[in-house]
């Protein structure tokens, strides 16, 4: 059967999240209740990254089977057309061999999480950031954030409900920068945790208002409890903005 | 009577515009109640710039006067919490002399407007930007907005319904820029017609798609003749970025 690979964007606000629901509208349902109204072919898909509730995707991977091949132009278009009005919008559709798999096949996941570091609330990215009115030490964030690259047991940044059998991740990148009134923070690895990214956000927030210094956040690594982390970040900011095969 | 200075954001989408109107909810009107469940005073307010429907407001500047003196960092944290859940944000609060307004001493005015440029349709930026399918040549765009800089009768880019005396008006600034999928085009001048910046744009865009040669641009500007504007841009990519007084 002929497998296609999709790169979703999404607003995550109004769903329960990327995986399908009995009760609440999902990314999934959405899209797989498109690929049906234009194919007549109900499938399953599968994504690279299962993001929570309102964690958002700009660069998404999906893929799925269909019985009959396609043309992936469009595949784009009819999706297009057939998800509306959703937030979800399919940026690119190709064709890819048997194979691929978009989440055992990545080889590296980068999500953003923005901040809007100012006194007046967000009103044009409402949803789109977490809100922060004291001022943030970006650069100290930054540096605190290097001190945790590498292979780590993450523990302290896991969710409870996490389901991966070892805690045991490589953190490739973490990075905090000043863009105006936002913080941008970015975030590299072959897979995360759940609540990985929100958790570290959570805590090197701390470190920005000068509550933790950048040694406490390594130490709250180290210390492998998720009681040592901070009050994990919304997720209103947090945007899974690519996947890497 | 003390003066006070806002700056304030705002998402245009739900709005009749800035101006308040008896049936649908404006700017102003949001605004003018949030004052008077702080203050206690009905005010009228005065903006420098009197966004359409659905245009946003990220620098738009307004005064008003109150019969008691209030700390400006108060009145900003009180019409902030007074405002929600409405989009509207005050960026700044200042006391100003009362010689200051808002709409007549304003030096420059500078407007943004927003292209996705991109086959998939907007989702996380739904309502604030305007969405072009077609790939659109910025380099030429910006060759054309170079062509009718300066003092010109700008009567092909002005509404039919613009009350404005004189259709001369000085267009101190206009530039296209590609920004990945984005064609940002900004705009400054002391002052500018109604419509005259979706009229401007929605003439670039036949440039940017080749219909037109910038020539053409420049050529629609000296005919005077609003029946040689191109197709007005819709309100959703339109930003009052900032006022200079």
């Amino acid at each position: 059967m002929p497998r296609y690979k999709l790169t979703v964007e999404y607003d995550g606000t109004p769903f329960s999240g990327w995986q399908r629901q009995t009760s609440r509208p999902s990314v999934q349902q959405a899209l797989e209740e498109a690929i049906e109204r234009f194919s007549g072919e109900a499938v399953t898909t599968q994504a690279a990254g299962r993001t929570d509730a309102g964690v958002h995707g700009l660069g998404q991977v999906v893929h799925f089977d269909l019985g009959k091949a396609w043309d992936p132009f469009r595949i784009r278009e009819a999706l297009n057309y057939h998800l509306r009005p959703d937030p979800v919008a399919i940026i690119e559709a190709e064709a890819v061999g048997d194979d691929f798999e978009a989440r055992f096949s990545a080889k590296a996941r980068h999500y953003e999480y923005r901040i809007l570091n100012r006194r007046a609330p967000p009103v044009i990215e409402r949803n789109h950031v977490w809100h922060v009115p004291m001022p943030l030490d970006a650069d100290a964030m930054d540096y605190a954030a290097g001190m945790i690259l590498g292979t780590h047991d993450f523990t302290t940044f896991r969710s409870a409900e996490c389901q991966a059998k070892s805690p045991l991740r490589t953190l490739d990148a973490l990075a905090v920068r000043r863009e105006m009134e936002h913080i941008v923070i970015t975030a590299s690895a072959r897979s995360f945790l759940h609540h990985q990214v929100r958790s570290m956000v959570g805590s090197l927030k701390l470190v920005g208002e000068g509550k933790w210094q950048p040694r406490d956040f390594r130490a709250a690594l180290d210390a492998r409890d998720r009681k040592r982390c901070g009050a994990m970040a919304p997720s209103d900011g947090l945007y899974l903005t690519r996947v890497d095969y």
